[in-house]
C-alpha cells in the first residue's frame, strides 16, 4: 500500500488542525456538567482551585518557548504573552484576574496560592506541558499553543452560562474569561502562522496533529483528574432511593 | 583546623563579589590593547563581529531564567531585559545598537548575521553561559549576570578611548555602550538584590562568589578565543628586524 505523502495544502493542513476541536474539554462530563449548571459549589472551587495551577505555569511556559527561539521577531511578540499573564506594574495580567476569579467564587487568596488543593492528575499534566516547552524545538512548543484555536468559544461559553447557573459567583469576577476571548484570537494568529511556516512535509504537518493532540491530553487530563477530586453527587432521585 | 561557617554580612558580601572585579575581562590583554589604541581595525571587527554571539544570545539567556523562576514578582522585573536586549515595536534594543556598532565599524549586516566570523571558543563560552541559565537554579542564574557590577567602567572606557583610537569607527555607532551604563547599574540593583536574598549560608555565599567566577571566565574566554583568532601583530620594529 502506498502511503501518500503529499502535504496537505495551507488550508486542508488548517481545516485538519480545527477538526481536533473534537477532543476539546469543552466536550469532557465535568465541562458538559459545568455549563449546564450541574456543578456544585466545591466543584467549581475545585476547578478554579486546580486550573491556577496551569494559569501561574503558563509565563513558565511561554519563557521556555522564549528561550528556545533563536528568531528574534517571534520572540519581541511571543514575550507579550508573558506580560498578557504576569501583567506590569501599570495593568493586571490573567494571574490577578484568575485570582479575582477565585476571590468571585469565595476562595481565600491564601488558600488559592498555597496550592494545597492541586491535585496530582493536574499537576503531572501542567508540568508535561511546561516540559515540552523546555525541551522541544521552539515551533513544536508554539504548536502546542494551539488549542487557543478553540479556546474563546469556551471561555464564551462560561460567561453566558455562569451568572444564571451559579448566581453566586460575583460576575465581577468573569473578567478573565473576557480578556481571553480577545487575546487568544491574537494569540492564535501567530501559534498558526509559525506552524503553517514550520511544518511544510506531510510528515510534518501530521506531527503538528500530534503536538495538537498532546496539548488537548493536557487540558482533558487536567478536568479527568480535577473530577475525580471532586465527584458527581448521585443525582437526588438516586439519592432518596438509597 | 575549623572552617569558618559563619555568614558574611551583607556588606561583607557584597565587598567579597565585588571584589572579583579583578578577573574581570577589562585586565584581558585583549582589552587593556583596545583602551590603549594597539587594536588593528580587523581585531576591533573580529571583536564586533564575535561578541555579537553573545548579544543575540542573551535575550534567550534571560527568558530561560524568567521560565525557571516561580515568583512573579521578580519575572516581571527581569522581563524587561528582555525587551531591553529584542527592542520592540516602538523601541530598538541591545541588539539593534550593536548591529549599528558593527555597522560603524565597516562590517555589513550580512556578514554580522551569518556568523561566519564567530570562532568556537567564543561560541563555546557563551554557550555555556546559556546551558547554565537553563539549568541551574533560577537564582543561581540570575547571580551569574553580576559581573555587571563592573560593567559601566568597561563600557565608558570603550566610549572614552574608542574617538581618539579608532577614528575610522562612525562615533554615533558608540551608542550601544552609553545605553548600557545606564541599564548595567539598574539591572545590577535586581541581580544584587536576589543574591543577597538567596544565599544566606557561608556556603551558599562562597557558591556565588564561585558562580560569579564561572561569569568572568566565560568573559575572559571570549576574549581569549577571539585574541588568538585575530592575532597581534610583531611590533614595526621586530618586523623590520626580522
Amino acid at each position: 500500500m502506498k502511503i501518500d505523502e503529499t502535504p496537505w495544502t495551507r488550508e486542508e493542513f488548517t481545516q485538519k488542525l480545527r477538526m481536533e476541536e473534537k477532543k476539546y474539554h469543552i466536550f469532557h462530563p465535568f465541562h458538559l456538567a459545568m455549563r449546564e449548571g450541574k456543578l456544585s459549589k466545591a466543584q467549581i472551587q475545585g476547578w478554579v482551585l486546580n486550573r491556577f495551577y496551569y494559569q501561574i505555569n503558563l509565563p513558565c511556559k511561554d519563557a521556555a518557548i522564549l528561550s528556545n527561539c533563536p528568531d528574534r521577531m517571534v520572540r519581541r511578540k511571543w514575550l507579550q504573552r508573558i506580560l498578557d499573564q504576569d501583567g506590569d506594574a501599570s495593568s493586571e495580567g490573567g494571574i490577578d484576574t484568575w485570582v479575582h476569579l477565585a476571590k468571585a467564587c469565595g476562595i481565600s487568596e491564601e488558600n488559592l496560592w498555597s496550592l494545597h488543593s492541586v491535585v496530582p492528575g493536574v499537576k503531572f499534566a501542567v508540568d508535561a506541558y511546561v516540559h515540552f516547552a523546555r525541551t522541544a524545538p521552539w515551533y513544536e512548543a508554539a504548536c502546542s499553543s494551539l488549542t487557543e484555536l478553540f479556546a474563546p468559544k469556551i471561555h464564551q461559553q462560561r460567561l453566558d452560562t455562569w451568572p444564571e447557573h451559579y448566581p453566586w459567583v460575583d460576575p465581577s469576577g468573569l473578567q478573565y474569561f473576557r480578556d481571553r476571548i480577545k487575546k487568544a484570537n491574537r494569540d492564535v494568529e501567530q501559534g498558526l502562522s509559525i506552524t503553517l511556516q514550520y511544518f511544510k512535509t506531510r510528515q510534518q504537518q501530521e506531527r503538528a496533529i500530534e503536538i495538537l493532540n498532546f496539548k488537548l491530553n493536557v487540558l482533558w487530563s487536567m478536568l479527568d483528574a480535577v473530577s475525580l477530586a471532586y465527584p458527581f453527587k448521585m443525582d437526588e432521585h438516586a439519592h432518596e432511593q438509597h
